[in-house]
């Protein structure tokens, strides 16, 4: 068996600071940090109990590089559960690269992204789902992201998986019995109440992957298209909800060509808007292009807002709704911008309808003015506030979580009719096996070095 | 008296990091912690032995917000000699933000720039010369910047100003004695050895102030400048030390118009070059700006690079040197370029003079061609290196603690003439004590409000 290498790295991020970090791990963190460590008493770190903190210097032979405090960790006691040391020196860049070549040169190894994470994960410190919530948490910038990150590192969606794994465990051992005893006809495992189990699985499976779609937009943000005839204002609505003036806003109408993105934190939920180029026939040829991209970009969205002018036509705005044709999982709403210009008589035109242009939810508003704009910031939060979602519940955002569990998914809803329509016992436990085996696949029981090294290089190094 | 307050900042370099570390320090600094932490075991901080380490969550009411470190120091064994927390958390911004607010929330402030380093030096964990050399180790980025800052950080520089002072302070204390017994004309200060002593300090003190020339280029590196007429391959040169292209080179004479400065770093010891438009008589209007800049460059430069071509004459060489006129303070050298390209009947002219263009030190060399380069860089290092300044030795590298010492040293001269010249004793111990004062300046035990402002004020937040 190949030793398992001590590794060392930068742990807190790049750059100046009062102090940072230098992280080890592994069988010789304590040694290869006592030959380098100068205690004002002499004393050696090797001795000292764990979870404490150690003042002196680290000295290359009789230079010394910098004075610091060494915290002690002793497997399986750690975050990898392995020995770990961290070095809490000065923060400048030069002291963190003299440190870290030192140690290196006394025999620690430079450790690959995520690798303290990855340790952490074979030493059964975490299960695969934790370790991945590691590398969101610490890119998360938004409430929501956060909120479901720190969930997952606290075993939340782990719990959930494992509960639904053990309910499925026994079945399946009790139909493989029965093959084993396939000629005496016995049935060890009660079928009404593993119909019932696969069913309350099912549902709880459907859940889970149905709240991926929120998830990933809770993570990501949630991708908002504003789209319109040129000049009803896109740019200025954009600007309004941002507070500040990105887009360029204009009076000649077409002059906002290029797809601008934005990002605006919502109550701590991110909305990424899109303003577009205006929609609308024309032989300019970058601005045609503005309009294809205009197109391409409402399919990516999950909310499309409709910007209209109340001065425009309800048959005209009804066009366009046509136009845009939202599919079934986006919500488009109709935002009647400029009423601060409006006459009475178009008002009346639009609010005659009373209902605005439902099923589209409608709102009228001064993007210029500020008028009822903050309705809109409302009717966004709503859209993800609204999903049936408590606080406490298993969200899904990691796409590779969502793949397994749809898996799985269908291997229930597969053995679920199986054994409705009398299917050979070893038939459904394969099924069964199936379910268990994505299942798994989440937690990292079963976890190929493909999956592994793909989830842990998007770590970074110190992690 | 008013209370002193607990502070916390996040003490790592901003942006995204494996780990990020929030510092407080103050009486609360435990107590306010005990707060927002939650540990597994239900234990409170506040029962826990100094210098240990404490894994639990930081929550705000029930919202976790991070699973964290918490590291205990305690008053006065601690940085800034209070109690002091170091919460190490996941390094999102996010996270980070968070916890800085509930703290704040929670009854700590934030910190002011240098806080707690000043707390440090309030409560005697450190002089000012210490305090300030931990701003300049976090800046440092080479190693004879790096070198300078933990020797004084170590106390190197108080230890020799605490000996200069020590050695002063009796014989003044005699000296003022002598004032209440002045009728009766007694000498308890022996004349004799206090000159000696003055002489001593005297010696001292010059070496300090001189050695500021020094550490001044050594901690924010040695300003070189090239110069030499148009096209003699300056650009070429700069780029052949920086062993990459920045600089524009090219075939047509004068198209460097612009001063580039780049920082070559030699041995652990920076050089900031500074590239020069060619020097010639032109009446061309940008062209004459930049020679224009090229003499003002030249004058802050401690070396000049004086670059030539083997194919000029002796005389238009010696013309140069003569236009560059170097200050006493600055070493002109001159660089023999395109040695490659030289016929033997030229550079036999160069070489007959034997010594070159002594007392200026001459380099034969090929930049283009990378050969005998290697000899420049030696002859640079040189400059610095054999500055008679030996491994151990304080080299004074602040202005703040030059100025100071400069006007100690005109007090000692004084003080010293003064003793020559039979002056009365209490205008010689007001001499002697003026340089005290200067000497106490620098490590701080008289220090204005104004002074540790300007000093504090450009740490970063957090240290």
């Amino acid at each position: 068996m190949k030793e398992i290498s001590t590794i060392c790295a930068i742990a807190t991020a790049a750059g100046h600071g009062a102090i940072a970090v230098i992280r080890l791990s592994g069988d010789e963190a304590i040694t290869i940090t006592d030959k380098v460590f100068r205690s004002p008493s002499g004393k050696k770190l090797a001795g000292q109990k764990p979870n404490t903190i150690h003042f002196g210097s680290i000295a290359d032979n009789h230079e010394i590089i910098d004075e610091v405090l060494v915290s002690l960790f002793k497997a399986p006691y750690s975050y990898t559960g392995e020995d770990v040391v961290e070095i809490s020196c000065h923060g400048s860049g030069y002291i963190q690269q003299q440190i870290l070549q030192l140690l290196i040169k006394t025999g620690a190894e430079m450790a690959k992204p995520g690798e303290f994470t990855m340790r952490a994960f074979f030493n059964g410190k975490m299960d695969l789902s934790q370790a991945e919530a590691v590398a969101d948490i610490i890119s998360g910038e938004s409430k929501a992201s956060h909120d479901m990150a720190i969930n997952q590192i606290r075993g939340g969606f782990s719990t959930e998986i494992h509960i639904l794994r053990s309910k499925l465990l026994d079945f399946c051992s009790l139909l493989e019995l029965e093959l084993d005893f396939s000629e005496e006809d016995v049935e060890f495992a009660d079928r009404t109440q593993l119909k019932a189990n696969l069913d309350e699985i099912q549902i709880h499976l459907d859940k889970l992957v149905k709240s991926f779609s929120l998830g990933n937009v809770l993570k990501n943000g949630v991708p908002v298209a504003i789209v319109g005839r040129p000049n009803v204002g896109k740019s200025t609505l954009l600007n309004s909800l941002l507070q500040e003036e990105k887009a360029i806003v204009s009076e000649i109408a077409g002059t906002t060509r290029d797809v601008i993105e934005d990002v605006i934190n919502i109550d701590g939920i991110e909305f990424r808007f899109i303003d577009t180029a205006g929609i609308r026939h024309t032989t300019d040829k970058i601005e045609s292009m503005g309009i294809e991209r205009t197109f391409a970009k409402i399919e990516q969205a999950r909310i499309i807002l409709l910007l209209v002018e109340a001065s425009q036509t309800v048959e005209d705005i009804k066009k366009q709704i046509e136009e845009i044709s939202p599919s079934p999982d986006q919500l488009l709403i109709v935002v009647v911008n400029k009423i601060d210009l409006i006459t009475d008589n178009n008002l009346e035109t639009l609010l005659g309808g009373s209902n605005g242009f439902a099923p589209c939810p409608t709102l009228f508003l001064s993007a210029k003015r500020h008028i009822n704009t903050h309705a809109l910031n409302e009717l966004l939060l709503s859209t993800v506030k609204d999903s049936n979602v408590q606080p406490g519940d298993i969200v899904v955002s990691n796409a590779r979580h969502y793949e397994a569990l749809s898996k799985a998914l269908e291997a229930t809803i597969r053995a679920d009719e199986g054994l409705t329509n009398g299917l050979a016992s070893d038939l459904v436990a394969q099924d069964i096996r199936e379910v268990l085996y994505y299942l798994s696949e989440i937690t990292g029981e079963i976890a190929t070095n493909e999956i592994l090294g793909n989830i842990f290089s998007k770590f970074c190094i110190g992690k």
